[in-house]
């Protein structure tokens, strides 16, 4: 693996689907895949694939093709999934709470530690076992208990303050879903998630399959 | 606006994103905006914004730059935001109980009308308010309630069987939340949401920047 190469952010979005389609290969017990069949799988080009995996110098044996277990292993230490990442909850309102039910479903290697908010109503309580506590001990917080990851649901108007708060506290990521951008210093990184971007983009797509088939009659199909 | 030309993927994701900056500039009242000016605040180069918005035949004019107003009306109706949809939850465990929270959050357009369940001792009862019905009576409902958009938020292992059924019922669009893949027919949209790639993104980055600046010896600076 070539350690300092600048990876596409494409290629990055790309590693985790690998990963997820590798580990059911795994699970059913395949052991190796060639670049056709993986595209057949997943819907990438086999050049794509091979492309992609290239970035990282490369898995395959001409021939043979990859390893399941070997290439999940790899993008999973690529992805940096082989160690544990604590994390806390900036508000603990309604989206905060979908957030802790959401990461008590997968939360394999990702814990969520505590949550933190401003309302004196919530804090001291708890939501599914997780304590609720005051915004202002948040910097001490994230110092003492080795906080890797802040994940931001407070509202849009309070983010950029809370990101700024994390990143001081010395956060190395931060998970925003807040509907807004917000900026971070370079030595954290940042993944925004708009739900509210992909219902829209949804819509759009649903009105488009509309119209495609209203003009063509083929809506009577259905 | 060209009726039926076919609009990249690409594209249609940066749709909401747009519509989200304009609605912000709309509320400062700001009038209009070149593309150069808008550059600065999305971050796409000035040409990509002036080639995106180009596709549904262009709003801006010489010299003048786009009505802010005008572009968030074209721009919403473009992605079918001039209307309301009716939704359902297929699942109402933590998944569908963080879903119904979220969408209490942000629901301007989009109405999450009952969540269905196969477990009996979910069955009847109600969270937040909202109805959990028996997945059995799904199709009725579908059909009579004019359900538009199907919310899966079950395993993965189901989630291809609820889009079948939920397809036949006769929803237009599926909002897959299942860490899986799910295959429609062509006349059914589908936008998958899968958390946990952008938590491995997000993984990938803080490690990369940690490599990064440990070659530098940057990471001192924090």
């Amino acid at each position: 693996m070539k350690k300092n190469a600048k990876i596409s952010n494409a290629v990055i979005k790309r590693l985790p689907r690998y990963r997820r389609y590798l580990y059911e290969l795994r699970k059913k017990g395949v052991e190796k895949i060639s670049s056709k069949e993986f595209s057949n799988l997943i819907g990438y080009t086999a050049s794509q694939i091979r492309q992609d995996l290239n970035n990282f110098g490369g898995f395959g044996q001409q021939g043979y093709g990859y390893s399941v277990e070997g290439l999940y292993d790899e993008i999973s230490a690529i992805l940096g999934l082989d160690r544990e990442y604590r994390m806390v909850i900036l508000g603990a309102g309604n989206l905060g709470q979908a957030i802790i039910k959401y990461t008590k479903v997968h939360k394999t290697g990702f814990k969520v530690c505590a949550a933190f908010e401003v309302k004196p109503s919530l804090i001291g309580k708890e939501i599914d076992g997780l304590k609720i506590y005051d915004y202002e001990d948040i910097v001490e917080y994230v110092e003492n208990e080795n906080i890797d990851i802040g994940i931001i649901c407070v509202d849009e108007k309070n983010a950029q303050e809370v990101a700024d708060k994390l990143s001081f506290a010395g956060v190395k990521g931060i998970w925003n879903f807040a509907p807004t951008d917000i900026e971070v210093p370079p030595h954290v990184a940042i993944e925004n998630v708009h739900l509210s971007d992909s219902l829209h983009a949804l819509a759009y797509h649903m009105n488009d399959i509309h119209k495609r088939t209203a003009h063509t009659g083929e809506s009577e199909k259905q």
